[in-house]
This record gives structure tokens, sequence and C-alpha cells, in this order.
């Protein structure tokens, strides 16, 4: 009993338990890991047992003009979960079963909440392997992961998470139940609706169903490091060496704070005195990965690195890929240390123009008295420069919004984007008007209105 | 001077001589190379000068409601570029100039206009490679490559057209220019209004130009043939090499009459006797090719081929995959000698469902009475089933057809699509409604009808 009559309503169409009223337990589903993005105050909170339960939610919603914000695990940055005032938020990280696993197709079948690592770890015991791993691999799920097209470190050879999704079931704004997409390798039967989806962030229906394209498992990588004396020489490295025909398996960058916050956080390996640092990988067949790593070597010297190193002993690529994947928890040490905040960037620009990247993202640093750390996908061109700052002091937090919002206006002077993976959310609406054009911004407008003419969808997120 | 003064008032806005409308020339551009699509009489032709003359026609169809077919070189396979009564013909293949090649960020800016071979051989002297190759990978344009997100043999390990286009800039239907996509390699600013519109038919907009993402250059291939009684083996060959973690870069398959109408055109070293061939090569760096063959051999063998052989003599290789593209001519002359058309099939099916769909084809095909001929792209469960018939017997045409129509079904029924990589067009429609749920439909309609109110694009292709 909500003590609600409408609210009883919908609780009676649901599983029993689905629906949540304890404002706690609702305020506690109400906001993702963005920071500085509003989160309002829900109406009710539904773990859907079943898509019977996401239907009757949006039957429910259409029929009351209701919105709704779909969520996963709630480890997006950019508060495209969060919660808008009088919303039903509807959880879907309970529709976690892989339903299918497919060895000569070479495909899945899942529900959207299964965590993007329980689903390496099932498909490795059928020699197959789903690629994308976003930072938030061990904690988010798949379902998440296409609603905002995640990508990773693997992204720079394999894609992003959009290349493996197939087919799509969806649950529309009145309920309706559809297939999109296809469950084969090709087919072109009419628009392609299920890439329309990918990346949609909650705004076009809810994903209750995705298959996968999967590749055989991948081979055991070779790994190197590359140790730099400044950011720039790093990243004349990953041109040129991009440029020399490689297909790394991930090159990855930090700069000399990031890498002094994991030494500090744990060892792995790492020289103490980085001015920046390359991790590269390369999974090709045979001689070829080491061949791989040879050129890297040879490509990094000439720009100057001051030591290059590297290992196909499975050990050592674990540590150094830990030491990777330790850059978010070594930074909120490093800034719950300082008493402070963390603004994540996440443009992408084209790779020839990273070292000016870094020139100019020297110039903000300088300018706004913030102290900036890069981590990111370099070879994609996809940097993640952190702006550290202090909650405590306004004239800090009100400098470091302004460096994130520069260095998204560096991001587009250089022909890249504001968001090469974590999304738009409520975070970067006003940036979105930015980056698209006009015309551009009247379609996704006049898509939206169409496909959720009430507007209950995930309002006030990406253009709504 | 045209004698009609509203084609002089679109004369006016266009390049010198760009409107035609001369019958005989609007007539000659009034198909593509389906049969059995009727094809309208069209108002005009303008053969698009600049992009300038596409936002002109664009502009000029909007305030009168003309519809507008948009066409490349027409080498379509269901009628996707045929004329529609009273519409203008809008061919941009003048537009083809390859803007920019970009070693460093491995993309390339071109104009829809330009072969899609033309393309590669340019490429190839930087060091890149685009792989998709549609059979008319000669003779089509990249413009109607991304259009009906074309495929073709590399498919199985290099995708299709929609994986390599980054950024299209297209004209919208009422003339507005405006850039979808990201020019970098990764980006989630906004619903993937470029993926929508890859595979569109025309419906949607008008692509202008095309920002394609590239891989170095391939390696040279190991490549491989495997003789097998029937085609269920054959079948059988492909889901288990698949299955076994395989990654060919081609993985081809004929039947024995349609190995035997290529041995008609040319010698290329294939058998006489062969009930089927699968065609398969490996591009996996040093050794790892030759081993991924000798894989092949060994489960061939088990499956029953009577002769197993390959080579990493680069003439070899030409020489098979010149056999592989020889079977649209060799068909094509064999029909012509039987007095007789063809009617392509292009259903896609799971791989695991090969052998079924062979014993299914070859009821189908005794059933009809007529002769049907399968070539495709097995790795990707892609066919082709060629129905030929004698196109002065109206009997004979009449079973074509419906043969035609039952394959389809067959597709659908193994949980496969009508289309693999050819398109909907006009040949398709009716079939279109019986792939797509109802759900699916609406959101097809809807999305069409938000992007072109006045449905002016492509009208009656597709869904429309």
């Amino acid at each position: 009993m909500t003590g609600n009559p409408r609210l009883e309503e919908l609780e009676a169409r649901l599983s029993p338990g689905a629906l949540v009223t304890d404002r706690d337990v609702i305020d506690s589903y109400s906001s993702d890991k963005a920071l500085f993005c509003p989160a309002g105050t829900a109406l009710a909170l539904v773990r859907a047992a079943d898509v019977d339960d996401v239907v009757a939610v949006m039957r429910f919603a259409t029929e009351h003009r209701i919105p709704v914000v779909t969520q996963g695990a709630r480890t997006g940055l950019s508060g495209a979960a969060n919660a808008t005032d009088g919303a039903l938020l509807l959880n879907v990280a309970g529709l976690d079963a892989i339903v299918d696993i497919d060895e000569v197709n070479q495909t899945c079948r899942v529900q959207p909440g299964v965590i993007n690592q329980d689903l390496k770890t099932a498909l490795a015991g059928h020699g197959l392997s789903y690629p994308p791993d976003p930072g938030s691999v061990a904690i988010s799920t798949i379902g998440g992961n296409v609603a905002t097209n995640a990508g990773g470190m693997c992204c720079v050879k394999y894609g992003v998470t959009k290349d493996y999704v197939r087919a799509l079931t969806v649950v529309l704004a009145d309920g309706t139940v559809t297939k999109l997409g296809r469950q084969t390798a090709k087919g072109v039967a009419g628009l392609d609706l299920a890439a329309l989806f990918v990346g949609s962030e909650g705004t076009l229906g809810v994903i209750v169903e995705i298959t996968l394209a999967l590749k055989p498992k991948l081979a055991p990588p070779v790994t190197g490091v590359g140790i730099f004396p400044d950011m720039e020489s790093a990243g004349h490295t990953v041109s040129a060496y991009m440029a020399s025909g490689a297909a790394p398996s991930m090159l990855e960058l930090m700069d000399g704070a990031t890498v002094a916050m994991i030494n500090a956080f744990g060892d792995f390996g790492l020289p103490d005195d980085a001015g920046a640092l390359l991790l590269v990988q390369s999974d090709a067949a045979g001689d070829s990965a080491v061949a791989e790593l040879e050129s890297f070597q040879a490509i990094a010297e000439v720009q100057g690195a001051t030591e290059v190193f590297f290992s196909d002993d499975p050990a050592d690529s674990e540590m150094f890929v830990a030491a990777r994947r330790a850059v978010s928890p070594a930074m909120e040490r490093y800034v719950a240390g300082i008493g402070g905040g963390e603004l994540v960037d996440d443009v992408c620009v084209p790779r020839s123009r990273l070292g000016e990247f870094f020139a100019r993202l020297a110039v903000i640093e300088a300018k706004y008295q913030v102290e900036v750390a890069t981590a990111g996908h370099a070879g994609d061109g996809n940097m993640h420069p952190s702006v550290l700052f202090d909650t405590s002091d306004a004239a800090s937090v009100a400098e470091a919004k302004e460096a994130f919002a520069e260095i998204m206006q560096l991001g587009l002077d250089l022909g890249g984007t504001i968001t090469g993976e974590h999304g738009v959310g409520s975070l970067k609406r006003l940036w979105l008007v930015r980056e698209l054009d006009e015309g551009a911004r009247l379609l996704q407008a006049m898509i939206k209105e169409s496909v959720d003419p009430l507007g209950i969808l995930n309002p006030g997120k990406m253009l709504g």
C-alpha cells in the first residue's frame, strides 16, 4: 500500500515488490556518478522483475503522462540516469539473464542488466569474447553500455559497443514491444533502427534484450610501456605510430600527474618521474605482435622517449593494464586526500591533433589555476582530462566548471567532439547544442518527437 | 529552354547543363539493374555538378512538392533508384571527388559519386584500405554503397559499409545542408543520425559527402579451395569452421551449377564435377594464415570434402577470387544462352542454419521446375540463390517470381532476413512488411514522416 491511489494502480499491475515508494530508497536510486548534475525528486522507483513490468510501467506512464527515467547500474558520468521531478525511475538492473550463447553464430542474447565483466567471464568458457571494455567494465551493465554506446581501451582495434549490437528488443513509450535490427551477420531490411537506439540514453525506448555479435577469444597480447619527457612527445608518438599502419589492440596515455597518482596508489612497476606514459598492446598473431612492439619502440625513441620496454609475459601485461585501470580509483583517492572534487572531460579529437591538444590543455590549466590530470584512449584521440578542485572553495568549483567547459570547446576547436564515450545526459546538454549544426539539431528533435510524442522518455536529457 | 515554365525556373537555379529534359536520356536513367521493378516516367533528370545543385533541387522539390529519386551509378538490384512518375531524377554520380586522404587518422572524405574501386586504388598508394567490396565494386559508387549499406566478400572479417561511415553531409528534403556523425574515431554526442542514414535508400536525404574510417593496407592472403559432394556438407563445414574460432577474411560458397557456369565462362583452375565449392582466405599475420587454412582443410575433410588445396602465391589467390567475381558475368552469359532471365535472392540466415537452408532450397527448386544456382557469402550466412527462367514463357516467369518469394520466406523461417545487402527498394517492399513487426513498421513510418514530412524523398521505396 503506497497511500497514493495512482501508485496503487501501478503497483497492482507489477510483479510483487517491484514498486518502491520508500523515499530513502528512491533517493538512493536518483543519481548516477556524474557531478554537478541535479537530481530531481522521483515519484517512485520500479525495479523491473521481468519485461511485463517494463511494459506495464510504459503503459501507465503514457496513460498518465508521467516521465520515465530508465536506469541500469547508474555508473554513468553525465547524469543521464538521474531522476527528474515526478518521474518514475525504471531500474532494469534485475533483468540480468544471459539468455543464450551461440558458439556457431558467435552471438549472444542478454538482458540489459547483465554486468559487462560477467558476460566476458561467461563467454570465455565458450572460447568467445565481447571486446568493449569501458572503465566501468566490472560494474556497468550491457544495457547501460548500449544506451550510451560505451567505449573503452579496446576500441582502437575492436571498436565500440555499437559495432557489436545486432538486434534490440525495446519497449516503446506506449508499451509496445518491438524487435529492431537482425539476428544475422548482415541485414538491410529497412532503416537501421537498432543503430538509432544505441547511444540514445533512454530517450527513445527501454531496451529489454540485446543480441550481440562476438569475436573468437582474443590472443594473449604483448604489452609495452613508453616513458616520455612530456605529453607532446607522447602525442606525436601516437600520431606517428598509427600512421605507420600499426593496429595496436590498446594504446593508452597518461600524463605525469596521473602516473604519480597511480604510483601513490600501488606498485605497478611504473617509473616515478615520467612526464607522460604510453601503454601499448598488440594481440596480432604469431610473431607479429612482437614486431609491432619493436616498431613502437623505434618510433617512440625517435620522438624522444626516455625508456621503452615490452613483455609477452601475461603477468606483466596484467600488471600494466591493472595500472591503467587504477587511474580512476587512484585519482579518487588523490582527490579525497585534497578534500576535492573531480570533473572528468571526455573529448575526442582526430589523433593527428593530440600534440596541439596537449599544448592548449596546458594553457587552460595554467589559466584557471586548477590541477588537470589526463589519461585516455590515445589511439582513438579520446582523452579524459580530469579537472581537480576543492569542493569547499566556491571559487575553485567555479574555475573547475569553466576549465571543464573550455576543454570541451578545445575539443570542438580541433575538429572533435565534446563526448567520445561518456554521453550527453544533462551534463553536456548545452554543449551538444554547440556541437550540432542547426539541421542536425532539428533532425534530432523531430525524430525524438516522432518516437516519443508525449515526451515522457528521459525528458531533459540529451537535447530534450 | 525546356518549354516547361516550371522546369525553366529550376534550370535557372542549376549549373549550366545540369538539367536534362531529353526524354530518351531521362528514360535511360530511369532504372537500376533490378528485374520486375517498374520504372515510372520521370519529370526530368538533374546531373548535379556540385552540392549547390543538390540544394537547389531539394528546395525546388519542396516548394512544388515534387518527388526526388537520388541516384548514383544505378547498379542496385532492388529498384531503389528507379524513376517514379513525375519525379526528378537527381543523379549525383558526377560529384566524384576524393576530397581528402588522411594517413594519420586513417580516414578519407569523398563525394558520393566516387567509384568504390577507384577509392581502393587511390588508398593503396597511401598504405590504406577500404575493405567493403560489393560484387559491383568496379562500377558502384560509395554514395550508393552508403545508401544501401553495401556488403561483399570481406564482411565475414571486415564488416559492411556502415562499419566504416563516420560522418555524412546530407541535404535534407527542404534543402538544408547538415553534418551528421563525427570525424573522430569515437563520439556519442546525440542520436547516431549518420547510422540512421546509412542504408536509408534515398528516403531521408541526399548524401553529398562521406567521411570513411580506413584500415591499414591488408596483408596478402592465403587462399584455399574446398570441393564438396553437395551443398549440405559445404554448409556444415562453414558452421564448424566458424565455430572453431577461425577468422577468415573470406568464406564464399558456390553450388555445382554455379561452378559449371564459371568453368564455361573461363579457366580459373576449378574442377568440373564439384557438388559445391568453398573459397576461403586468411590474411592473418605471419604463419597464422597458413595455420588457419590447415584448420579449414582438416574440418572440411571431416565434413566430406573430396579435395582441399590452398596457396600463398598471390597469382593463385587472384585467380580464385577472379573465379568468384566471375559468378555474375558467367551467370549472365548462361542466362543469355537460354534466352532467360535471372532473379537474384539475397537472404541472410544464421550460419548455423545453412545446412537446413540448402536442403529446403532444393525442395523449392524441385517444386517450381525452375533452375536455381546459388553463390554467396557463406561465412555471413548471406546467400544469393539466383532463380533462372525463360523470359518468353509466362508460366516460367510466374514460377520464378513465386520461387524468388518462397526463398525470402525460407530466410525468414530460419530466423534470417529477406535482404542481407541488396536492399529493399521497390522489389521487396511487401516482404519488408512481413519481416518487421508492427511496432518496427510504425517506428519506421514515423521516423520517415518526421524527416520527410512532404513524402518527396524516393516515395514508394522501402516502406514508403
